[in-house]
């Protein structure tokens, strides 16, 4: 156990992460942190995967060839005029930047020569000017795809037209700001575009921290996690992000809506939650009201081992169904833990046979709350190892992303999946999950090795997050669709939600309709048809093309 | 302070609270506890509101006229070849017993000779005949108002035909029991017409307890709850009922829905919280999958007094900010604390001035939590007076509405108000609220007495409960709609929501363009055209007839 002083995630964590450069286009982050892959990794992967092959490097920046802006002369000297010259872009660097997320079928398809991209990119500098652009696009058959921090892992930033003559990414990074901040009642507005960083550094000049930690947080915005219903490492204690929503604006081609007038209403269904999830297919989010608490004054880590993953995940459920305890908790696999020991290498072989657990404690009553997790834990049959791995973890956080465009470059495909369920069919979707990779990937004669973690829990269930590594092979796009695939129908099969914390995009929308059933499909685009009449809205997010019977007797 | 050992919520006091018998046509509860004014409140009228006159008593249950049913003999027998002849019924007495809810206005409609009432009472056996009625009932142009404990207080019961040519009530009464339980992941499913007590002896025989008890508790449905997004007096620990929801199933006209396949889902919005709180108007709720938790061990009461209402407000709002607090919390402004000591009369005049707070804490950690609480409290200028007040509280908890119907046969209008807003604006809004009430009282020549207090707390903000006593007068029903109009108004404008747990119905209707906004209402109906085409559900609640402007450019 370690007890740090000072202000842990809020406020000198978030300044340092503040100073980020604009993200690597063809990879993860900071450009001038890639590197080749550690040596502890590189002498690892024979064991797990049997020989892999370099592939050929990507194209330059400036080699990319994209297809000419569809965009007309009239159509961008309408923007121009709405959002002044510099704002409406169709150089070929801002169209290959916003040409879609970072899913690794994302990245493998920037190492093409020909490459999709949207016509333009409109830079709108508030509220009003996100409106008249979805107005403007609505009259003239312009498709619009809202662009955060992207990060999307899911394909909800393809620049897909759908029936719409151009598409434009809509890029909201100049909406970025604390708008308003009631010390009273512990809110804050935050304009759509801000960064997570940002968003701490911003309110830690008041004291307050938001607490919302996913892997992305470094590029990833406040409206995007909203959109995406995404959830933090710090869930255990600080809840999902829509669980830290009060209130939200959004603009769509028809109409504004702001939305959250008071905690604990009842004045007719909650709103706001159809558009947290909703990933641009209705309108925009422009500002989101946050609640926020106390910049924590200490932080307390603590990690532990147990026998095996079924031990380890009766603990959490013990802790998830009794409250109380950590602000983070995360429980990897035998498989995880073996491959993390290997890489930290502080700790001996004896231990990395079993599955590995780290908690976290922020916030209030930080010693009671530890004390009462750790005899639960116990009582479950962990065995305390300090702060090492814990501490080991903190430290690289947010750093997996860099780890995969190394072995991407040593050719390695490297992806993750997530989902969720209830704790009585959580062992049972682990299996099912896990069987289908490998035996999808055996299919092209390639072996798999998957880890699977657990970092969000629930009262009534928890999230598995897998990571999936095997050879690149020859043609790594259309074999990982196929797994994909398979995965998604085993998923359902198995009880699991299609997503945890990635959202739908376009890569989850085949799934949706046995996920929400054919009703919940037709409320969706009845709310779309409102709207969006003209369908403007990200095109194929969300609701893909799947065919939805039309009801019966109608 | 006060531990108390056995099961106090979950299985004593609900299989004691099953027992009950069917409620009075014209009052609240069970008839046989219906008394005379007691002594304390009779002596403290005059004080309060002056010389009262008792009004003339009601009409006799076969005093009362209705209209012929409206139904022709096709229709009737159309729902009796699908639900059997028995669970079709048009007897007065059935059709008096479905023809609204139980606000004040309610009660006084219920004195007149000549009363409305639905065409026929149909009672389905399960989803399968709910799904059947609706879809009939869309056929042939009826109206149908789901039907569960007949507790609504917001209108959500009148017996409206909108465009229809006739209007039954669909009794969910048959739909009762817990359908499905999954001890491991603390899950529970329960027939939407499971009332309040039935669900917690069903759950107190598998060791859970769902702990959702608001004032309504022993008459209302599980259902409803969903319905109506409720809130129980047990919601600072436990959260508000559709916290609990985990899943539901509904039948609309035009389709099923059965949303909530895992916790912690991203996949798409989450629609069911656009079911929470539609009360009837997309579709019938008719299974919901609730978390539950183990019956608490213990419970510890304490009750505290406070200098006055503001410096009580801001302990609560202490305990919501920092957590770990109670399972219940209320505080009661200085007329409310008047009243309660006068009537129950243990505790000296000299404390009478002062605010008071109940405090119960049951469940995990109590010892720790109340330690806790205790110390907020004090540190914020509070006084603890043991278990007295707190042990009154919780042996009355549901027994105000048998003090309103004695009241009004004495001659006092009686009636609750409810809304709730951020702690910022707490202050001016329980002003707002107070003042107008009183104005729009003195209009007609009468003085009201206000009383208030807070019974749900949150991070960002809390909920403000009016209670308003008067003279009857001589036309009670539209001098409280002249008076409730105007609160309503003096919400909005003081930034409050229009429900906080009493939900829209009809009474409320009126306001939630300004709640939600038009593009808010937009979408609302859009999603009950796609599901409900004829427009059969519950018409006139939630969206009334409220017109709202087509959004512009379309």
């Amino acid at each position: 156990m370690r007890t740090e002083s000072g202000r842990p995630g809020g406020s000198d964590d978030a300044v340092a992460m503040t100073e980020v450069a604009p993200m690597r286009w063809d990879g993860w982050g900071d450009p001038a942190r890639a590197d080749a892959l550690p040596f502890a990794v590189r002498s690892l992967l024979p064991l797990l995967l049997g020989r892999v092959r370099r592939p050929a490097p990507g194209p330059a920046l400036d080699e990319v060839r994209l297809d000419d802006p569809a965009l007309t002369a009239s159509d961008l000297d309408a923007f121009r005029a709405l959002l002044g010259a510099e704002h409406v872009r169709t150089d070929a660097e801002s169209r290959i930047r916003h040409a879609g997320g970072r899913s690794t079928p994302d990245l493998l398809r920037r190492r093409d020569v020909v490459q999709a991209a949207p016509d333009a990119i409109l830079a709108p500098g508030g509220h009003d000017e996100v409106a008249a652009c979805l107005r403007l696009a609505s009259e003239r058959g312009i498709a619009v795809i809202p662009f955060g921090g992207g990060t999307s892992v899911v394909g909800a930033l393809d620049p897909e037209r759908g029936e719409q003559r151009a598409v434009v990414s809509l890029d909201l990074g100049r909406l970025s700001g604390l708008l308003d901040y009631d010390a009273i009642s512990a809110e804050a507005v935050l304009a759509a575009g801000t960064t997570g960083p940002e968003a701490e550094r911003l309110l830690a000049e008041q004291g307050m921290e938001l607490g919302h930690y996913p892997q992305s947080f470094r590029y990833a915005t406040i409206g995007g996690f909203a959109a995406a219903r995404s959830s933090g490492q710090n869930s255990a204690g600080y809840g999902r992000f829509e669980a830290m929503v009060t209130g939200i604006r959004v603009a769509t081609p028809t109409g504004d809506i702001d939305l959250g007038r008071s905690p604990g209403s009842a004045a007719g269904p909650d709103l706001v939650r159809l558009f947290l999830g909703s990933e641009g297919i209705f309108g925009v989010i422009t500002e989101v009201r946050v609640r926020v608490h106390p910049v924590p004054a200490e932080r307390v880590l603590e990690s532990w081992t147990f026998p095996d993953f079924a031990a380890g995940a009766a603990a959490l459920r013990h802790i998830a169904q009794h409250g109380g305890g950590p602000t983070v908790i995360r429980l990897s696999d035998e498989t995880e833990t073996g491959v993390s020991l290997a890489q930290v290498g502080k700790i001996g072989k004896a231990l990395a046979k079993g599955a590995s657990v780290v908690t976290v404690f922020e916030g209030e009553d930080v010693a009671a709350r530890r004390a009462r997790t750790a005899a639960a834990l116990q009582a479950a049959g962990g065995t305390s190892l300090g702060e090492g791995a814990a501490e080991d973890w903190l430290r690289t956080r947010f750093d997996g992303p860099y780890l995969r465009d190394a072995l991407l470059d040593a050719g390695v495909f490297c992806e993750t999946l997530e989902t969720a369920t209830t704790w009585s069919r959580l062992a049972g979707l682990r299996d099912a999950v896990t069987t289908t990779i490998k035996s999808g990937f055996a299919e092209s004669g390639r072996k798999a090795f998957v880890m699977c973690h657990i970092s969000h829990i629930y009262p009534t269930g928890a999230s598995l997050y897998f990571t999936v590594l095997a050879p690149l092979g020859d043609e790594p796009l259309p074999a990982w669709a196929r797994v994909k695939h398979a995965v998604g129908d085993a998923i359902m099969s198995a009880g699991g939600t299609i997503s945890h914390h990635h959202a739908v995009g376009r890569d989850h929308a085949p799934w949706l309709a046995e996920e929400i059933g054919v009703t919940g499909i037709r409320i969706l685009r009845a709310v779309k048809r409102e709207l969006d009449p003209h369908g403007i809205m990200n095109p194929g997010a969300v609701l893909g093309s799947v065919a939805v019977a039309e009801h019966p007797g109608e």
